[in-house]
C-alpha cells in the first residue's frame, strides 16, 4: 500500500476567479499529507472536431491531459453548474480525453464536487457528470457530496475559503476520500 | 395563424459528414412545405470563457446565433451523444446562447432526436439535452421521439438516409411537431 | 377561452402531516379565482402486479382517479423527495394510471413542486419526475420551479405555509402556471 | 479472501413471469461456482407510509429483507422500466429498506441490468436506479451494462434464455462482476 497519494484535481471553468478553481484549492490545503493534489483547468484544449482527429489525430495537450489522468492515483472534479448541465467547456475536455488508446478513466476511483452562486450548489451538473464518468468505467465515490451553495458568500476576494459549515464538509469529505483512493489503486482495469 | 414556420435546426457536431446533420437533412427534405428548415451547427463558437465575456462581451457569431433562435417560429435540436450526454461542443454552443439579455430559448417550442452509431441511439444525450433546455424555458415536444441506432447502416455515404423505418418515425414525428411548431407562436413568454 | 380551470393537484405522500400536501394547500388557498385546485394523495392505490391487471382489469380506484386526470385541465403535482428520486408510492400510482386504454396524461399541461425537509428541496425526485410525465406525453412547465427546502421551518404545525419568501415563490409560480393551465385546454392531443 | 459470495440478486416486478426475474435466472445458472446468486422480488412488500412505520415501526417482511441486503456479499438488482424509470412496487421497496438503523446498502457492491419488450431495455429506468443506490452509499459497478431489449424475443415461454447474444453479454457481465463483488468486501462503510 502506497503511502501518499497522487491526486489530479480539475476544475471544470476557465474563469481565473472560478469559486471551483477556489474550491479544489481550499480542499487541497485541508487534505492529509497522504493526498497531494494537483489543480488543472480545460486551458488549452481545443474544441472536439471528428474531423480534426481523423486528419491530425489527437492534441498534444490532450495526449499529455491523458497521460496525466493516466498516472494519478485517483481525481477530484469541481464542477460549476451551467444551464442545468456540466459546462461545455468541461465536457469537451473529458470527450477529448475519452479519444484514442488507453481509456485513462478506466477503473479510476473519482470524487466530485461543486460550488454555485445559486441555491442548488451543481447538484444537477453533477449527477449528469457522474453519468459521464460512469461512461468510462470510473468509479465514483457515492457520498458524501459537496454542493456549496451561495458561492459569492463563502469565499474571500482572494479566494480563500471564509464558511466555517464548508469547512466542516470539506474534512467529512476527505475522511470519505482517503480509503476511497487507496481502494483505487486496488482496482486496476474493472 | 402564420401559413409557415421558419424552424431553426442545430447540428450538435462538427464533423462535416455527421450523421445528426444527415438526419436534419433528412427531416428538412420531408418536412410539409409549411415548416421550412435551416441547418445550422457549432462551427465557429468558440469555448465559453467568464474571463473573456466579461473583457470583450459576448462575441458576434454569438450574438447574431442568438438573434437567429429568438427570430425562429421553432427550434429542431439533433445531439450526437458523447460519454453517455451532451457533446460538450454543442453544450458549449448552448451555455454561450444563454449569456446576455434576451434570452432566445425562452418559451420557444423546440422538438429533439439523435443519431448515432450505437444501440442506444443518443438516449441519454436527449434527456440531459431536455434539463438544459427546460433551465432556458424552452418547452420540448415530450414524444415522439427519435433515437436513430446505428446509423451507419441507415444512411447512404452522400447523407441520403435509406432505411425505411426510420422514414416512418420522422413522418410520424413531423406529423407531432407542425402542431407543435404552431403553437410555439401563441406561448409567448412562458 | 374558459373562465376557469379545474386543476387536479396530486401530493405524492400518503402522510396526513406531508409537508407536500401542506404545500398544495398553501398554493390552492392563493391561487387566483379562475383556478380550482382539488387535492388528492395516492391512498387507496394498490401495489401495481402485472399479474392481478390481466387477471382482474384495472382496479375501480385507478379507474375512477384516470377519469379524473382526464377531466381536469390541467395538474399540479408534489413529490417527496425519497432517496433521491420520486417516491414508490407516488411512482406506483402514476404506473397504474397509465395503463389501459384512454392515457390520461397525454397532452395535459402539468405544474410540478416539491417540499422536503433537507436542503436540496427534492430537486432530484423533480428531474425523474419530469421524465415519467415525458414518457406520457404530458407538457411539464419548465419554471420556474418550486424546492420547498427545509421545510419544518416553513409551515406552522397546523400545516399553514409561515415563510415570507416561499409565499412569493408561490405568487411568482402562480402567474406562470395560470397562463400555463389555459395554453393546457388548446393542445389536445400533441 | 472468501472463496465465494452469496449475492442477492433482487427482481423489480411482482409479475411470475417477469422478464427481469428470467433474466436474473439466466445470469445465476450462467455464473461461476463462486458466485451464489439467491432471487427475490419486492413480493408484501407493503406501500410505504410514514405515519404507519412512526405508529407502528418498520414491518417484519421488511426488517428481514434488510438483513437479507446487509448479509449478502454483494447485489445484482434487475429493473423494468415503466414509464421511463423505476418500477414504483420497486423504488417503494428501496423506500422501506432505506428506514430505519442500520442502512443496508452502505458500502455495498452492486450490478444492475433490466429487460424489456422495447428497443431501449430499460436504460432509462437504469439511471435512475443507480442514483437512488448512489444516495444509499452503495457503490454500483459502472459497466458493462446490461439491456435486454425486446424481451419477448429472447426468451422461451418457460422463462428459459434463447438469445446468444445476450448469452454473451451475461457472460462478459459475469467476468467484471465477480472482482467487483470481491471487492466489495474489501469496502466496508464507505
Amino acid at each position: 500500500m502506497a503511502d501518499s497519494y497522487d491526486i489530479l484535481a480539475i476544475s471544470g471553468s476557465l474563469r481565473a476567479g472560478s469559486f471551483n478553481t477556489h474550491l479544489l484549492r481550499a480542499v487541497a490545503s485541508r487534505a492529509p499529507e497522504a493526498l497531494r493534489l494537483d489543480i488543472i483547468t480545460p486551458r488549452g484544449v481545443p474544441l472536439y472536431d471528428g474531423d480534426v482527429e481523423e486528419r491530425d489525430g489527437i492534441p498534444p495537450i490532450v495526449e499529455e491531459l491523458k497521460e496525466r489522468v493516466r498516472a494519478a492515483d485517483a481525481l477530484v472534479i469541481a464542477t460549476p453548474e451551467y444551464n442545468f448541465s456540466v459546462p461545455g467547456v468541461l465536457k469537451n475536455m473529458i470527450d477529448w480525453l475519452s479519444r484514442g488508446e488507453h481509456q485513462p478513466f478506466n477503473g479510476k476511483h473519482v470524487g466530485i464536487m461543486g460550488a454555485s452562486t445559486g441555491p442548488i450548489g451543481t447538484a444537477r451538473s453533477q449527477y449528469h457528470l457522474r453519468m459521464t464518468l460512469q461512461s468510462l468505467y470510473a468509479v465514483v465515490m457515492p457520498r458524501p457530496e459537496i454542493f456549496v451553495t451561495k458561492a459569492r458568500d463563502k469565499f474571500a476576494s482572494d479566494g480563500t475559503l471564509t464558511d466555517e459549515a464548508t469547512e466542516k464538509i470539506i474534512a467529512t469529505w476527505l475522511k470519505h476520500f482517503e480509503p476511497w483512493a487507496r481502494l483505487g489503486q486496488q482496482h486496476g482495469r474493472v
